[in-house]
């Protein structure tokens, strides 16, 4: 693994870059190459078979420009594709179910887990299962949660829209669950409203923060220090909505973003 | 023009399906074949270029099975691929802006129309250009409303939720207009709540219903009699959601839906 290579980061849309800024934050000496797959975002609502086929393909763009690692920011894409992704490439492939999963393991004190993600995330029951082989005993409540997405895209995460919705998914559960999974890169963006309506008591686990660490790890004393890092930005659609929705997710402006074809499976 | 082919229908999902049942009971006779391309769902907020290759693919996939006419329900694809759509094929292409524009251009008492769709129609200007280009006097005021779809799929099309979102979008107009245009084939589901925050003064025009009256004006005679006539459903995703969901909106189970592959453009 050479230092000087890339850390290759993908999601389906604008999401994993919560993810792609935790990872810059912890390691600023490395570079990074950031693919979103816009053309074809949301996977959410998408079949496994399909989020896999896309997946891979993702994949192939990023290792076809050398990456020496590979980090799945979308928790639909890690919780269906990535074992054929792990099977598919021998570099390091990371996803965010395991290190979301594993602190929420630790941080429970009742044993009762919610877990919050999209459609294709939860039907596929990812997060229960990570959660379940780490501690058998500890019980976990998932929910769809499929009007977050757009509502933090329109930019309404701390709106009453979003307070009322909230209640809807996790009003429910409140009183059981003592720790609560944000399963879907966009749902940082509601940790306020999410803390509102879930009172002090509930822990919220933002898997974006646990996977930058799960990479700090892997990296261990191999880490770039270069001054010069660079990020490189790729979408699969042209890039006008990305650049305007994606400087809301990093919290600055993106630069140069290009839109790219991605190739077949290789 | 063989009575017997069928005529084709297609949307990015399940909400051309509201055009569809419109064709299927005004014209009970024909045989119909539905495309919704939910691999790829949805297209209201992706760029021109990307809706355009998209819409021809899915046009290319029809006319392969051998259609007699082609019905864009789909307000985003209609907006931005029309024109590339009836540059390629030789059988009538029907889209769904000019019927509803004609319909609100002809129901406006006070020259007001708001026009209510997703960001790539909006973004498009299709409905204000064809609006106004029956009447140049007319004023036409546009809102994106991207929160409308996630709300009709979610069941929620009713809620408090959708009608405080209501109230976000076109609550600012509700003086102005005397007719709104429901530039989405989600929105006919949020009739009842747009009704109840635009009061008994706003007409609603549904696309819908206006492009299955344009079906019957172009088949004219030619129509079909069959007793027997079928719809086929082909979808680009695995099925199981698209069957769910287009029940709601087909108001009744679907039958058959088969998955397929697009080709590329002929």
């Amino acid at each position: 693994m050479a230092s000087g290579q890339a850390i290759g980061v993908f999601d389906s849309g604008v999401g994993g870059l919560t993810v792609l800024k935790e990872i810059s934050r912890l390691l600023p000496g490395e570079n990074l190459v950031y693919l979103g797959d816009t053309a074809r975002v949301p996977y959410g609502t998408k079949s496994p078979e399909t989020v896999r086929r896309y997946a891979l393909e993702a994949a192939a763009f990023l290792v076809g420009r050398g990456v020496k690692m590979l980090v799945v920011a979308c928790n639909t894409a890690s919780a269906v594709a990535l074992e054929a992704l792990q099977a598919t490439y021998d570099i390091p492939v990371i996803g965010v179910i395991e290190p979301g999963a594993s602190r929420a393991a630790g941080l429970t004190r009742n044993g009762k887990v919610g877990v919050v993600g999209t459609d294709g995330t939860i039907k596929s029951d990812a997060y229960a299962r990570a959660i379940r082989a780490i501690d058998p005993a500890i019980d976990v409540v998932s929910t769809a949660c499929p009007l977050f997405v757009p509502l933090a895209e329109e930019g309404w995460a701390e709106h009453e829209i979003a307070r009322l919705a909230a209640e809807e998914y996790v009003g429910p559960i409140r009183n059981d669950i003592d720790t609560l999974v944000l399963g879907c890169t966009h749902y940082p963006l509601l940790k306020e409203t999410l803390h509102q309506v879930l009172g002090p008591a509930v822990e919220l686990v933002d898997s974006a923060e646990e996977t930058a660490k799960i990479v700090v790890q892997y990296l261990g004393d191999q880490r770039n220090q270069s001054q010069a890092a660079k990020i490189g930005f790729f979408v699969t659609d042209v890039p006008t909505r990305f650049e305007r929705v994606g400087s809301a997710f990093l919290g600055k402006n993106l630069g140069d973003v290009q839109q790219v074809s991605l190739p077949d499976k290789i």
